[in-house]
């Protein structure tokens, strides 16, 4: 890494640094004993980073206490519906490298992205052609696409996730009641395709009152998010494919906090003028979008 | 780092290995607008180890969640008697790298080593030749010595904070009551002398009923520390020593849980048969201990 703080670029006396490479050494073979080559990996590989930052950047005691009430703070403000520990990974982009890591390109199949904070297990199911919204505010838009593999072969039965925040920019699980909106899940039909009603998408912040949003805010950072609309598919002998898509002219797609945006991941959601008539008859005063997600699924495996 | 798994030993096409590097560097860009240097040169330091990291070990998408779970965990165990990312921080060497970085060696000044979670402010104030113990179950133990700058110069009015566990491996913060015990605060003659009533330091396991324990158990490690006797001494004009004692002969000095043993710091506690005369003409039914300690303090700044 390049160091540009005084401090750390004052240069090492080498016996001090055969005392830290010492430590270092003697932490790793802590580890001599472990029966699981894979956790031994793991560890050893994270001590070998942990201890090489610390002496890159000359980390101080009092940084180091920082560092401890930040992970704290952290904690303290997690619960089962607010995860500050995911919202960390995602604004430092460990999420969506781990997405990058386990999702490489196949054919053309569907890119990932990040999984986000707001899944809820349990959903609600509708049918083809139902709406998702289950009463969360927001201007209605109608979403179809069909779910193929590499070959262009539609996937029956493929279930589809789908999740998203509301016009205020709020999901369902931060309205500090129990009411479930913005997200259900549904299954395609025998020819692959699929079919919803659900609110056209707007930017929002991820939560930004706790730590996270204090370590944006202190290095200059946005805590928004472009439109998004999240979608999770899945069939035996594929790839299960968490992803978005994201709408084409969003002011913010070049500054996701998470850094969740893929070009092949933005699509057009064509506002129709009120009085249009919608596809499938449902009849709406004002307003509405529309727009198509053809999802290519990899096999499993690869 | 050397690389274990099969996993992690495939080679990454150029394509997907290029992909992943243009997100680290996103990431990075993300920072550029932080007007403060140092917290800039933290957080890019840190993007790049984390994200070396995952490349590096290829991160499944499950053990990151478990390593989300983790920190879960750990949050929500941690309360102002529990500090969990400390213990984490202590059992990575974490903490003792960064004691190593910020005390290099100078002259014959006392070594440093880790705080470990259990020091309290406002700490009871005791006269020299007094008694910290405040009823803690163990042999008594005398201790005693000098505060000295590293040219020999007595150093009056140094402040000694000491405490320890009890011979039950307990500090008082882990009673579960409201009792201070084995901890106190002292201050030095005018020939920089001190000396005190403590107890004889027995080893102990660092907390390891939380997700802490967990990983050392899954990675055949022992939670075990060997006996010490903590000190921070400070005074104006002198960095400020966090150290502690070890007892010579412990057969743990070569497996601390925390890697804070130090050849220098480790001490000979003498027992004392039953009956032996104390220093200071306290009775003591059955045997006691004593060790010297004698301190030197570097000037601050270096």
């Amino acid at each position: 890494m390049s160091l540009t703080n005084a401090r750390a670029q004052a240069p090492v006396p080498s016996d001090q640094a055969a005392r830290e490479e010492e430590l270092v050494e003697r932490v790793v073979r802590s580890f001599d004993q472990c029966e699981n080559p894979r956790l031994k990996e793991l560890m050893v590989g994270l001590v070998r980073h942990v201890h090489d930052y610390i002496r890159e950047v000359r980390l101080t005691e009092e940084e180091w206490r920082q560092a401890i009430g930040f992970l704290t703070r952290a904690g303290h403000i997690t619960d089962d519906k607010r995860q500050e520990f995911i919202l960390l990974s995602d604004v430092l982009g460990a999420s969506m490298q781990t997405v990058a890591v386990n999702n490489a390109a196949y054919g053309d199949a569907t890119e990932a992205t990040v999984f986000g904070p707001f899944f809820v297990e349990d959903s609600p199911e509708v049918a083809l052609g139902g709406d998702i919204s289950f009463g969360a505010a927001g201007e209605p838009c109608w979403v179809e696409g069909t779910v193929t593999d590499t070959d262009g072969r539609p996937i029956r039965g493929a279930l589809i996730e789908v999740w998203e925040a509301d016009e205020d920019g709020m999901y369902d699980v931060q309205y500090g009641d129990e009411r479930t909106a913005a997200r259900a899940h549904l299954v395609t039909d025998a020819d692959g395709s699929y079919r919803f009603w659900a609110i056209t998408p707007t930017p929002y912040p991820i939560p930004h009152d706790g730590p996270v949003g204090q370590m944006l805010e202190a290095v200059g950072r946005s805590p928004m998010r472009p439109s998004h609309l999240h979608f999770m598919v899945s069939q035996l002998h594929y790839r299960a494919l968490v992803t978005h898509i994201f709408v084409r002219g969003d002011e913010l797609l070049g500054s996701d906090a998470v850094f969740g945006v893929k070009d092949s991941l933005v699509k057009d959601f064509q506002q129709q003028p009120a009085g249009t008539p919608t596809p499938d008859g449902r009849v709406i005063e004002g307003t509405w979008s529309r727009t198509r997600f053809d999802i290519v699924l990899a096999p499993s495996g690869v």
